[in-house]
């Protein structure tokens, strides 16, 4: 049985925070990382929250991120901005990035930028979203390591490159669009392989290109770049549309790498002659576009809630009580995560001990609540 | 069997124009019109080609498009349009609104587009594409009847929205993206329908949520609302992501629909009392993007060339001889029907030679060649 325990939140986050500090990261970068890894949690995204500290540690440890850089902007126009990540941190260079595309949205209408050599930035929604409390639609792409095969294809060139696009509404909560475009995350599969379970047929596919259901070799193989790999949104071939999904982790890779001037495909997270890892040369891709530069505000937001109760006031599936909008289940585990506690996974807290020990930073959760 | 007969393009765009104009349709609006659709047929999207022009033919008799009416621009600043296209064609209006957001982001480094009371535009990619000759990204969305359901819904409230992007890259052809985002758009369904053959279990429910392989059934239950409809890209339930087709089709309903200030969701397509159609109310979404106020033009074009052959030199799953890039097939489609003349369907020749007799066009070939 998978044991999970519920950890206070703020306790969490000065935890985090410290670890950073401690790799030779700045405060306000330190405090930037830790809030993007939080938020994660605090959504119910646990594949992207304090889980994943410990490769953070590791690639700012071994210098795939290096702790001590900023960002520097290479190029500006009145609606776009190109910054260069300097192979730090990929959240205090997005964070900074989307706060400048925000202000520049205010007089152009709009900005979008393309950050290149950066590094994982966490989960794309937090960009997205910064978007909302100034009435814009952000949009935030980052594209990754290559674990997507094209269609008809048996080599990962792309990544599961999630899109993430926010967009406010009224009285209902907004929009927040935050999807890999494989059918799945590399995270399911090692939940799949944490429980020892097969992987339904259509999820990804072996070096032959035929669909595989043992998790543990299909991770074997994505990570060691042996063949095969997840199935873009779709599925494989074209008869459900797995050529679409392709085309948007496609699309991704092209903004985010190929725009960029940052690395793409499978020349992204490359190593160097001893196997050690070396930046990853990501890159993302921000925007905001504000609202009223095409319909009166409180105009929009109305009928915002009016799609938003049609569809969620609507008939359901037999069997099923709710149709969801997208982002909803994670504006209401955030309440709950909130109040009770972040849960985290035993193993995860073991983790995070092992981290504390390493970086000499107490790990002390004394109210620790087993649920 | 079925059986295709090739037409000569440029009679048949003769033949359609002179259509366009017995109805009243100035002379450079069925111009613009033709166009788009011989562009489908060209491009071997037979569903939005000149199939399609019993369609436009009624919804002008009928009074659901104004054949005479042109746009009004509504509202305008430095990166962004609102355009009203009067309940007329929705080629022209798109066509032009598509041609001044070029215009406007030459200075501005980008623009957008909202069109509101518009209707059935064509293929999506006909706008993304103009873009193209000047080195830029283009954009095209669209909303459309109500064909979609929701994850764990029954009720269609979303159109097949589909989704183009167009991005120019060197001695390759550009990448071209123009998707819808259900499994499939209901001409598959019409496919299926007219050989008789069931539908795979992926692509529609009924209007209790099941699985539907009944083609004929699922038209006549989509077209009439009765309940069910295409399931949105990633099939039922959630297990394959098809949470994530609900939301790209979601995200075009809102841009097109909610944004533009148009109608959306189950109130596009009204009819009156007597249920008569009235005009759709759909909208548009377009935008046009600099690539170079990202990247120095001649690097990203040679990047661009890098990925696609990357992609399509890469090994082919077992029994596959070529991967595609987006816009790849359409690219070749077009020059093999350009010479060899465009293959129509004999039944659409008899819908064309029927439009003929309605509207007094003679629709001569004398030169039709059955493949």
């Amino acid at each position: 049985m998978d044991q999970y325990i519920r950890v206070n939140p703020d306790k969490l986050s000065n935890f985090c925070k410290e670890v950073f500090i401690s790799l030779g990261v700045s405060d306000i970068d330190a405090a930037i990382t830790t809030d993007v890894l939080i938020a994660a949690d605090l959504r119910g995204i646990a594949s992207h929250g304090t889980a994943r500290l410990v490769r953070y540690v590791k690639g700012l440890k071994q210098g795939m991120m290096n702790p001590a850089c900023k960002e520097t902007i290479l190029k500006e126009t009145m609606t776009s901005l190109v910054t260069d990540g300097n192979a730090g941190l990929g959240q205090p260079v997005s964070y900074r990035t989307m706060k400048k595309v925000i202000e520049k949205a205010e007089k152009a209408g709009m900005c979008f930028a393309a950050v290149r050599n950066s590094n994982h930035y966490g989960i794309a929604g937090y960009y997205s979203m910064m978007a909302l409390e100034k009435d814009m639609m952000g949009i935030s792409l980052t594209n990754s390591a290559p674990q997507v095969v094209p269609t008809w294809g048996i080599t990962a060139l792309m990544g599961t490159n999630p899109i993430s696009v926010a967009i406010p509404a009224g009285k209902e909560k907004p929009y927040v669009l935050d999807m890999s475009t494989s059918v799945v995350p590399m995270g399911k599969l090692e939940v799949y392989n944490r429980k020892e379970q097969k992987l339904p047929l259509t999820w990804a596919v072996d070096p032959q290109g035929l669909s595989l259901d043992n998790a543990e070799l299909g991770l074997e193989n994505i990570l060691n770049r042996r063949g095969g790999g997840l199935l873009p949104l779709g599925g494989i071939g074209e008869e459900n549309g797995g050529h679409k999904g392709y085309g948007l982790s496609l699309l991704v890779e092209i903004l985010s790498g190929v725009l960029a001037g940052s690395a793409f495909s499978d020349m992204t997270y490359p190593k160097d002659d001893s196997g050690s890892p070396l930046p990853s040369g990501i890159g993302h891709f921000f925007g905001a576009v504000k609202v009223d530069i095409f319909q009166e505000m409180s105009l929009f937001k109305s009928d915002m809630d009016l799609l938003i109760n049609k569809i969620k006031d609507s008939k359901k599936a037999s069997g099923q009580e709710r149709i969801y909008i997208h982002g909803e289940k994670e504006f209401e585990q955030t309440i709950i995560n909130r109040e009770k506690g972040i849960p985290l996974h035993a193993k995860v807290i073991e983790s995070l001990q092992s981290i504390g020990r390493e970086c000499e930073v107490p790990f002390n959760f004394s109210d620790l609540q087993k649920r």
